[in-house]
């Protein structure tokens, strides 16, 4: 039986990727995207998820979501990484279906319900979805079967401040809601992703053998990986997302700390996801009675690029 | 000719062995101590000061200063560490001497101005002393030698929090002072000080060769070090003091990385020290402008300890 999943996006070139990832993968149902601002506004999202679910012949919906950060104010769109189109301005067609009815944080509550200890949600923007949704029913966090998300460091570097990662850091306050609620979260971070490197023969050969999405996925590929050669030296794009998938289908290609997450909210700090390492009792404790998460801090970053290359090329799922 | 030094210090056993280090030590010239709240009370730091000075037969004058953190609340003084006199309750008797009439402010202020360019402050508590005698003097951030600080952490867990030592985490508004002036600050904290562990032998072999202050420091190293030993699993006692002590005669027995440093002074985060540890742009930089920081990261703690061990048994000077 595959696993029930829900992708909560923000697409996002690096967005496309996963979901394509997932869809091509016989190890998951896709039950819908969820969309959010980050990448881009809510609005470009919720249409370019709908485009990618357009693209790729699957029947799957898609719910629109929250469109600004819980507490502070929405940061500038990063169309220097996603480009103006958040697609690396491939400037697709319109969509020509619609997002479903229920928002996001609705949807999310329902799937659940319906399906419980079945559905794990995989979060691959800024949290206000599954902090919303967690407001609506707290049920939901004894009900869900995995958490997992893509966001956050400990040791890595931020990509946004010298401790913060961007999907965190753009709703800071919605992440600290979804660390500290009664489940147990997955984090997949840039103490993994930045190790993920996708090369452009790799992003070449799926545009090859995969005449449905491979040659957007290239397309757009070119800006998003042309931004992280420049900006940080790597050789191809870092694989984010999709890692978040990986982890989903295959835990076992990363290694985990567990222990009890929060995110700083203020100051210089802010958006920095803060992991109890050790099991020592401190004077500020606010990590007491807090569930434990499981932060990813080491990968086969191989396996994890065979995984996502062989599951794009040989599966006709997408 | 030995380097001017001034000791800003909450004395506190750790203090001790770093004062006794540096009196010990024919490269160094302690022009005075000066105290802060900390480990104990200002009063008990400058009573306790005084003791360490009349014990050693030097003429070194101790002058007090700050008795409480800028603007937070004072933390409870950490008498399961120290001892409730600071020196793990082995209770000397009341110091003969007393403080000279300058703060510990104004008389750093005075030995830079009277020294330029030869002084070198070692602080090895909170930072209120130093951050006030940048705002009674702002020259002094030009006239100083250099500036030495035991505090802060940066990849290796905190003490206090998962992220916060106790020196930064006692005044974290001061050392943000700190950090930020233009001055560059050498920061030896837990990333190096948690490598350096004094074990019960080079206690004892101390005391054995140390007629003056070897029998009182391994009276109160018993309290310090199980202290270590109970609440850390460690092999004696963390050296954190004399580590900047060692950092000030032989800064090359440890590795730094250079960066602006800033402090979170609210939140989850509060008191952490976050350096900048890369050279890429941030949409967050408040590490813009700011003074770079060498932070140390590594550490050769057999030479270190070393260096104590031959100081302190050889030298005729404590």
């Amino acid at each position: 039986m595959p696993e029930k999943i829900i992708i909560d996006t923000d697409p996002g070139i690096d967005d496309a990727m996963a979901i394509f990832f997932a869809m091509a993968s016989p190890k998951l149902e896709i039950l819908g995207l969820t969309t959010t601002f980050g990448n881009v506004s809510v609005d470009m999202a919720t249409d370019n998820a709908l485009r990618l679910v357009e693209m790729s012949g699957h029947d799957i919906p898609v719910a629109r979501g929250v469109a600004k950060p819980m507490v502070q104010k929405g940061l500038p769109f990063p169309d220097f990484v996603h480009g103006k189109d958040g697609f690396g301005n491939v400037n697709l067609p319109a969509p020509k279906g619609e997002a479903i009815e229920p928002s996001a944080a609705e949807f999310i509550v329902q799937m659940v319900l319906e399906n419980p200890h079945e559905v794990t949600l995989v979060a691959i923007g800024p949290l206000g979805n599954l902090a919303l949704a967690l407001q609506l029913e707290p049920k939901i966090a004894s009900l869900v079967k995995n958490v997992v998300i893509m966001g956050g460091t400990v040791l890595e570097g931020g990509n946004m401040s010298p401790v913060a990662e961007a999907n965190i850091v753009g709703d800071p306050h919605a992440a600290d809601k979804v660390f500290t609620a009664d489940w147990h979260v997955h984090m997949v971070g840039l103490d993994v992703t930045h190790k993920v490197v996708m090369s452009d023969q790799v992003q070449a050969n799926i545009r090859d053998k995969n005449p449905m999405c491979g040659e957007f996925l290239y397309k757009a590929g070119r800006f998003y990986s042309d931004f992280y050669k420049a900006s940080r030296g790597a050789d191809g794009c870092y694989v984010h997302d999709s890692s978040a998938i990986a982890y989903v289908i295959d835990p076992s290609l990363f290694g985990v700390e567990v222990g009890p997450v929060r995110v700083a909210t203020e100051g210089v700090a802010l958006g920095q996801t803060i992991l109890k390492r050790t099991g020592y009792d401190y004077a500020f404790d606010h990590w007491e009675n807090i569930s434990d998460s499981s932060v990813c801090m080491s990968v086969n970053a191989e396996a994890v690029m065979d995984l996502y290359e062989s599951t794009m090329t040989a599966n006709s799922k997408v």
